[in-house]
């Protein structure tokens, strides 16, 4: 393809972060390349930045950086506005501004996205131009593409995902290593993979934002952060993992994004028991996959890097290339329209559960502690009871068969009312093979 | 979504067999949802069959039948064509009528296309219209689409998939239940895996096939399946697989295809050892994997069923909501030009070597045997010696370090010359962990 045929698409960057300094790296290596696919020749145009005074490192000239991120959204010499600067405010109404002026957006941002996704979704929509986001969740792997356009046909009925690289470092630490939570934690902090404060990650905030983009997209309504039941993986001990192990099992935090028959939604993170036949299984260290149950299509999996600079980066290149490819042919991608999702509460979910009851080891414990399982109508698959070294007490590990939450939650409240039950814990969701 | 902007699309079927079946009822199934969320409602208005006097269980009009292949291509009331009749004559033909009228093409052809796919794909582009393939690689797994859109603009080093369910069925058999070859190929065969001549797939030409449509869209150079060096698996024997899985590797069908610096491209299919932790050693049965390492985005996974009615299915008709939402917009995907491919030989490729040496067993052989790798410049990382039953034979596994192809021939032909080796066998290649 000659010079001659090469259109320019003037990119404007909103931030200049990791990331953002990955892709003027990226635009800058395959600009060529990219000219020669597609005959779209990419151009790092404006870079909004916080100060005008930090070395990036970074081959631009310096008149393009610029403090004023309002004007660069509605700048004539922008032809796409690249939002990764993460946060709400200001994204959202730069992106909203950046919309409204006719101009397409792609976005890195799992927190807006998140919470005010269907919103933004439908304003591209109205105003006629793309908003994509594929970097906003599992990093770098294409997922959210496939998701909305190969499988735009498909009754998708179950989406899993590791879709935290934290929390799967540190669950493949403790199973492959033997390490405690704690001394997991501390070398992800010290990789710089987990941060000084970790709550976000390993209590499942971070999975929940990406979780409710996925529900939306997958299931065709608005879902938000907020409507995420979420459970960490800080309370999973080493005696847990090496059950799981010794069971079949490895333990993975899993976020599980459910549509019924009924056309109700769930949405939820938790840790979880999954088989070591699955394919989530042999996801480690750091790396995201997401698991896709379709009627027609049954299992598929898309596994890679759910961070970084240069993944995350290359997962937004793709989105620039495809809206810059459309503002030269002038048409979009449309989103369609979110309805309100009707959210299935979590007591009304079926799984089978993982857990420990600590009891004193007298005659006639097990039948009561039985018992009570069966009074709340939840049946169990297997129990194994071992002996505990301090005086005469004794620890039994239950798997029920798939029961409703709420009667699960009722067992173990049951459970702690015995006065022969001394702790319940380590209540773990389990799954089958796939 | 009123029923009043539905725009309706018709389709024309080329073929109605396994998969175009799966297709019709996909499409009536799922017609009201697709119309919903893109605003076009899809319609089967013409399937080209060889006779009309078969019952296919379809709840189709019969007037939709057509023995006349030729005129449906042309036909001003099909407005996207789906070709799903599989072989090289007529599709090939059909297609490129179809093209040349104006109408978009989805086929499943891996075959055509793994032979003149680059040829049809220029003719898409120069007569402004959509090819889509999805299904022609990997079944129901999206990977097509996210090759050429979502990695558009990434530099992709390596691909290695396991692209042919057959010959995964049998290794995962013959690795997890011990059964021989023999066995497993019946069992796949009694299943309905295998054919009665399982020739295409055990020797690797489906596979093959598949390999020189991925790299043919990873690369952008026009490689066909007879650039494609193939061996199969029926030469792995459980001895193999059981050293494999002592060394902590299991045996795998690999479709590889890479791009060197120098722009020259290689692609091969050969049984592979895969360390256990590598993500394609978890693909088990007959599901394949897409194993992408791309140089921004690191590594990537795509999983799923690679054949089979509804997944194949499934993949069609994301393609024919692409191809029917851009005949409403008045659009079309370029999948730009390919140039010739530069292959690089096999012999020049490089890779680490397992293999089986049996020798008479008396002092000295071994470091003659040794010295044969050395004198060829193959270093070897590790050997394992073991006695064998009959007459003071010896045998002698080594792994090579990663050596040049054609010094790695040299040293087989200088080993099977020594008169101390009765036989060089079970020669597969070796994978590091990713």
């Amino acid at each position: 393809m000659t010079e001659t045929t090469e259109r320019i698409v003037n990119l404007g960057l909103l931030g200049c972060g990791t990331v953002g300094g990955s892709l003027v790296e990226l635009v800058q290596g395959r600009a060529d390349d990219i000219a020669a696919r597609t005959g779209v020749r990419l151009r790092v145009a404006r870079i909004a930045v916080r100060s005008l005074d930090v070395d990036r490192g970074l081959d631009v000239d310096p008149s393009v950086f610029t403090v004023d991120a309002a004007s660069l959204v509605v700048d004539p010499g922008v032809d796409v506005v690249v939002e990764v600067m993460g946060g709400i405010d200001p994204a959202r109404d730069l992106i909203a501004a950046a919309l409204r002026a006719g101009k397409p957006v792609v976005s890195a941002n799992k927190e807006l996205l998140a919470s005010a996704g269907a919103e933004l979704f439908e304003l591209a929509d109205t105003s006629g131009v793309d908003l994509l986001f594929e970097a906003a969740v599992a990093g770098g792997i294409p997922f959210i593409r496939p998701l909305r356009e190969s499988l735009v046909g498909e009754d998708v009925i179950r989406v899993m995902g590791i879709i935290n690289g934290t929390t799967n470092y540190i669950l493949t630490k403790m199973t492959e290593e033997g390490w405690s939570y704690a001394d997991a934690l501390a070398e992800a902090q010290a990789l710089g993979y987990a941060e000084a404060d970790p709550t976000a990650d390993v209590e499942g905030f971070d999975a929940g934002a990406k979780a409710a983009i996925i529900a939306t997209i997958a299931f065709g309504v608005g879902v938000t952060a907020a409507d995420v039941h979420h459970e960490g993986i800080s309370t999973v001990t080493a005696d847990d993992i090496e059950a799981a192990g010794r069971l079949g099992y490895q333990i993975k935090l899993l976020a599980v994004a459910e549509r019924f028959d009924d056309a109700s939604v769930a949405v939820r993170v938790h840790p979880t028991m999954v088989p070591v036949t699955h394919p989530l299984a042999s996801v480690r260290d750091s790396f995201n996959a997401v698991f896709v149950e379709g009627a027609a299509v049954g299992d598929l999996m898309f596994y890679g890097r759910g961070a970084g600079g240069f993944p995350t980066a290359s997962a937004v290149l793709g989105d620039v290339v495809d809206a810059a490819v459309n503002v030269v042919k002038g048409t979009h991608a449309s989103l369609g329209s979110f309805g309100q999702a009707v959210l299935r509460p979590q007591d009304d979910l079926d799984s089978a559960f993982y857990l420990i009851v600590e009891v004193v080891d007298r005659p006639g414990v097990l039948a009561n502690v039985a018992g009570v399982f069966g009074a709340n109508g939840v049946s169990i698959r297997s129990m194994e009871q071992s002996a505990l070294a301090d005086d005469g007490a004794a620890r039994l590990m239950f798997i029920t068969h798939t029961a409703r939450e709420s009667d699960v939650q009722h067992t173990l409240e049951a459970l702690r009312a015995l006065d022969v039950v001394r702790s319940v814990d380590s209540v773990i969701r389990v799954i089958g093979p796939s």
